[in-house]
């Protein structure tokens, strides 16, 4: 079930077109579950191929996911004819990632011309706990 | 071929146990080629499996790896009854990483009781450009 | 004016005995104005010594500032018998910071054992301005 | 004593001429003794005025002038007519900064068309106990 709230249709289009390309989020299995104007959600669920020593998922699998929800969230205000790249990000870990699925989402907090500031969280199957938090730099590539 | 330097082998044992643990490197194909106190290379060849949407390499990826590469060369420093985790760490992208394999290193530059501090670096195949900087803290578990 | 909840009085005595301790803060003409539990806000206003090469706040002060909102922020949940110290911290810096005066929150995210993670906001005299954001890890010392 | 290398006088002019008009390095006491093309040295001698609550150097401090060292090492590679701004930076405290002296090392890793990727360093007197570590993003504005 997806929710796509303030949207042109054709900045959603570009967004899961872009999506389907990475490959990197396929073999993760990421669904894209929200899109709107500078928010996105996605959700990543367990596999013991993403996991870290001790059985849970490990925290590159959260950090890949919270930064592509940080980007499309950041891409949901850029032009058409431009592509996003991360500039850099931070992210916290703030206890182990034990659960079925992680919900990630991206959120801007200033989009300007050519940088975009994101905040991004990851939340256990429940949605409750915070795993990880991210503040990220995001940039408007003109293609 | 792999250098293993001023280093106890139990140390290395256990951390090729624990990498040889952690799904996600499995998926990734990543291997380590280098073990010495405070310091640690792992390598990624390149894959589709791997990619964003341009093609190359997924920032994810080479997060994952150099996180994985910090964390264990502070690993090296720590009590054989200890493990190690991630509490955050920051990464900044330099350009896209277009390249056959990723080669990623961590050093520790403070090793405290309970907090070791590291500093990361990709580069690409030919061990030159500069892909990514990271700065990261791990922590030290007592098990 | 002040406005103080949810906390023990002599949690406020050791926050305020700790600031008026800070020879920095003092220079800097900081005043704390709310302290709750896991929240702090001090206010800074501008002065020329506080000034970069544009005459606007200095990054370094909406940073020191921001700082100590975070450390005291996390120190309202630390035992009596501890002290509070920055392990590490990013900010983003949104815009120029023209403004009369700075207003920097701190709130805790998520509070451990050993380390609390907290967000850090600076806005300009009106409130509604975001001009940094700070993501920060603390750490409880025993005295 | 200063040394300066590699650099055209007028670049030399132009970053101590930005120096100067910063109020809070003024306020600090702070000295510029090395600038070169990508790296420049910053110092700052103790004052009551710029403490934490034990008596040491605020972590605010070290930060403010290590995010101007890495802001002028950026700007050593900047054309004549721009002006540079701090983006964003992270920051690792190593140990408690007991010292007469803080020496702030800034230091160019990636010097892009738009953005500055720079390593700093903030060490002791004596410069040999690294007390901090920052790295840090740094943006060409064209003037």
């Amino acid at each position: 079930m997806q929710f796509i709230k303030n949207l042109k249709p054709e900045t959603e289009a570009r967004i899961r077109k872009s999506l389907a390309a990475q490959g990197l989020m396929q073999t993760f299995g990421v669904e894209m579950t929200l899109i709107e104007e500078g928010r996105v959600i996605m959700e990543c669920p367990f596999s013991e191929r993403l996991s870290q020593q001790n059985g849970y998922f490990h925290a590159g699998v959260l950090t890949s996911v919270v930064d592509s929800a940080c980007g499309y969230a950041a891409y949901t205000l850029m032009p058409e004819d431009s592509d996003v790249l991360s500039v850099e990000f931070k992210i916290n870990f703030m206890r182990p990632a034990k659960t079925d699925k992680i919900i990630a989402e991206g959120k801007v907090i200033q989009a300007g011309k050519n940088l975009v500031v994101c905040d991004g969280w990851v939340r256990d199957a429940g949605g409750e706990k915070i795993l990880a938090k991210m503040l990220a730099t995001m940039m408007v590539i003109r293609t």
